[in-house]
């Protein structure tokens, strides 16, 4: 079985302040006698569902055609863990009870996903999304996760003064999927499809991931 | 086994004529003193590899988000057949004897991708390349091929008096896959992930596609 978990990308979408969101623009019209149908787009590269490359924030960091492939396609585990306000590392400790493997790939589903008003339910930005603390950040780092995927659009708690959260994922060398849409899955083991456009140069892209399982 | 089979997208590429191409926008720089660096993406949905949906060529059609995602996962043949100029029926019936089931999902890797001089080797677009006869294309299409992957631009022979290759594969329901960079992969059997932005409302979309096997 397939499951979706990409954000569709369309003008009405929250986007991060200052982004600005997506942009299909009709070229050539059927409609008028041309012989197909043609838009271009435009976007912001972190808009919807799409991959945080160490560039973003790290100065002279791996873009985000050099990720790995491999990592992007495999056994994945998507977990509910409180994020109240956010992920925390005393959470991850109590889910993931020491001396037992990791898995390589998390997905975290968060209330962001879960409760009577889901943030994807609003087309407007959600400021109040839980996101991965500093302290939870820091201990996904040093155990060596290579995938950590989030509910919203960004791992960083809004607001942030710095973006340790970033920088200590990023500087591990994690991928960061952020912007699933995980409100219609099961938490469980899953392969993950996830593949980002292949820009050159680019701190991050857009991506479409699908789970299977 | 993972190939990438995805042609990288940056400014110096070949692009069909009239299309925009790809440009990357950067509107944050940390070496300037930004916590961070961001860009903007514009490009025409045609450039490099990407995905038709039957929106493209016929008034009414689906779009690209509504394309089912189960046939862009799955086993997919790559097969060598002669396009010179371009893939005939005789071909594919010399390929695939009668009687015997057709691949589901079949790449074409043709003269585009081998020979001397490439069609990929080149930054500027090349008119020469080959693509699906109409002849071919209504074989395939009779016979219910799901989907379609070609080695440069389009499926259609350049210069076509009318569409008919592409009338003919997504009037069947064809999902098609062009700008497919086949030059470094064996003819065989792959598991193919081919996955396109899910953009609402789109004749087509830019893709990431990558072969395992």
């Amino acid at each position: 079985m397939l499951h979706d978990v990409t954000v569709p990308l369309r003008a009405a979408m929250p986007v991060w302040p200052g982004e600005p969101g997506v942009r299909l623009r009709q070229e050539k019209f059927m409609a008028r006698g041309d012989v197909c149908n043609v838009r271009t787009l435009s976007m912001g590269i972190h808009t919807g569902t799409h991959l945080d490359a160490p560039e973003h924030f790290l100065a002279g960091g791996a873009t985000v055609e050099a990720l790995p492939v491999d990592v992007l396609l495999g056994p994945c585990m998507v977990v509910d863990v409180p994020g109240d306000p956010h992920v925390s590392a005393a959470a991850l400790e109590s889910r993931f009870p020491a001396g037992r493997p990791l898995p390589e790939r998390i997905l975290f589903r968060t209330r962001n996903s879960t409760g009577p008003s889901p943030a994807w339910s609003h087309v407007d930005f959600q400021e109040g999304f839980a996101a991965i603390g500093h302290d939870a950040a820091r201990w996904l780092a040093d155990r060596r996760v290579r995938l950590v995927g989030v509910d919203y659009l960004s791992v960083e708690p809004y607001g942030s003064p710095e973006p340790l959260t970033h920088r200590a994922l990023l500087g591990a060398g994690v991928i960061l999927v952020e912007g699933l849409d995980l409100r219609a899955v099961a938490p469980g083991p899953y392969t993950l499809h996830c593949l980002p456009l292949r820009l050159e140069g680019a701190e991050g892209a857009p991506a479409r991931v699908v789970l299977e399982g």
